[in-house]
């Protein structure tokens, strides 16, 4: 099947060739961190140490080309609630509440009724997280951006209380995976999936979805604040761009890696529904999309809320894949 | 000539419909605001009450389609350094020195060339401000953006030391305003400087310029940084989208205006050279341009550094336009 299925970087994002180009820039960016970066280039969120004490976590976030199906349905003001829960769950990975956001909005020529949406979105979403929407930045650049296209991206800052930067170090083989159920797709893969439903219409109703193919694709991201402030955990990963393949290592330490069920939770239907059309491997499909699982969160065995969901353990890893899916 | 000349908004970009729907959009940003926020919509920058003590500034900004200039040319380093010093201007004016940057660049297909000469201006800049660069988001949006275009914002956040944040209503009628010298255009009205230029090679050289249009219109946006730290200023104008008029109001009082001697600073050839080709009114060039002014100070008239470009001084306003050029 592979090798005529679809690939995300055969839809045009090669996220190979951005590590490659990364690793080469890497020692610029670390010639600007003075010891007041607490954290090197490459988890979630950056940490800086503020002078009075504590950690301010930041993150920069876009919407990807979920912004193509939010303009091909006229409907934009979930494009903002993305945005803001995007960066929200980046900073919590760093056990960060925010303060605030800025928002950068690029477009040909500013549609109020679309600019309006989104403000509409990010704003009941900045309210819902306690973050204060600190400002921003609206460009009009005709030639750059198409009639009607535009490009959103966001900027949190978030306060670390003392005590709660968690130290990857304390993970341990033997540690528990509990997965925080996605309401779908998020932001992410969004490139492969309008190859995927390139030649269907929005309003479809696929069966397995039972709501129109534009809605399922465009509802929003979901925040994971409230969770990650109730549960003792290690380590978290947001999955986002990379998929549960790219991101769940991403809070792992060296040496040990994660082994998850994969009938251990619930796969919204979009997965397989695009899995199948697309004909994709399930190697591209968890190096894509985050498969149902928005979050994973590492938990002391002894620490797993009666309610969470299990989806795996962290085992030792001496080599091969740092996730085995079985 | 007005009528038949060009005009920012006959190039595709409209500053007044962007204040329009800006001011339907405040109450919900207000919304999100709580007592941490200290100042409201509007000014360069928005200041958030720390905690322990203490204001972050904090600041989006992007480059405009000045990128397709630096596309057309081929040289990106330039572009980066525009980007920070952009950022650092605006939080330097409500008195911040900076702590750390993030940037967001999304383009169709990663050129490893161009994403490595812009990371290099970045981090040079951000190295030159003593700011980090804490991270960064890096999208690859096949159909959004063309082959070889892009686009590029950054966020950057800096602290305001207690007693340095300057309260607008100590600025009185008598004031003096202390111009600081742009390199040249910095990263506004390229909408309108390439449609002036839109016929004309990057190579050419226009007599008055004396070195190559592709270099004039690339030379990088110019820090303020040192400056604002050596002078006692009570108000700062940071003079970038909407030129002079529109910016020099931002940081003056309700009451108070100003008056500008236009031949009281040199004004770099390249905005008589702009001018003259479009055939552009003098209000709309100065409603677009920085005109030489990079940063216009507000100083009490007992303070004027002898060094100082005195280029007018605060007067008080009843009426018609707040900023005369005479």
């Amino acid at each position: 099947m592979a090798g005529e299925g679809l690939s995300y970087a055969a839809a045009g994002v090669d996220i190979e060739a951005y590590e490659r180009v990364l690793e080469r820039v890497k020692p610029l960016i670390r010639a600007t961190h003075s010891e007041d970066v607490a954290l090197g280039v490459g988890p979630f969120a950056g940490l800086f140490k503020l002078p009075g004490g504590g950690h301010l976590a930041a993150s920069a976030d876009g919407v990807g080309t979920k912004i193509k199906v939010a303009i091909a349905a006229s409907s934009h003001r979930g494009i903002g609630t993305d945005l803001v829960n995007h960066c929200v769950n980046d900073i919590a990975t760093a056990g960060a509440r925010p303060l605030f956001l800025l928002d950068y909005f690029a477009t040909g020529k500013l549609d109020p009724e679309v600019f309006t949406q989104i403000i509409e979105g990010i704003t009941a979403a900045c309210r819902e997280a306690g973050c204060a929407l600190l400002g921003g930045e609206t460009a009009e650049m005709p030639g750059v951006y198409a009639l009607g296209d535009y490009d959103l991206a966001g900027f949190i800052v978030g306060m670390v209380e003392s005590g709660l930067i968690r130290d990857p170090k304390a993970i341990r083989a033997g540690d528990v995976l509990i997965g925080l159920p996605s309401s779908g797709l998020h932001t992410n893969g969004f490139s492969l999936v309008r190859k995927v439903f390139e030649d269907e219409p929005l309003s479809r109703v696929f069966p397995e979805l039972g709501r129109p193919l534009g809605e399922e694709l465009l509802e929003p991201h979901r925040s994971y604040l409230l969770e990650l402030g109730s549960i003792a955990w290690k380590g978290a990963a947001h999955i986002t761009g990379g998929g549960v393949l790219g991101n769940l290592p991403r809070c792992l330490p060296a040496g040990l890696g994660a082994r998850l069920g994969r009938r251990s939770w619930e796969e919204p239907p979009i997965f397989a529904l695009v899995q199948k059309r697309g004909r994709i491997s399930d190697d591209e499909m968890f190096g894509t999309f985050n498969m149902g699982l928005g979050m994973i969160l590492v938990v002391d065995r002894d620490e797993v809320p009666r309610s969470a969901q299990v989806v795996g353990e962290v085992v030792p890893h001496t080599g091969g894949e740092r996730v085995v899916i079985s």
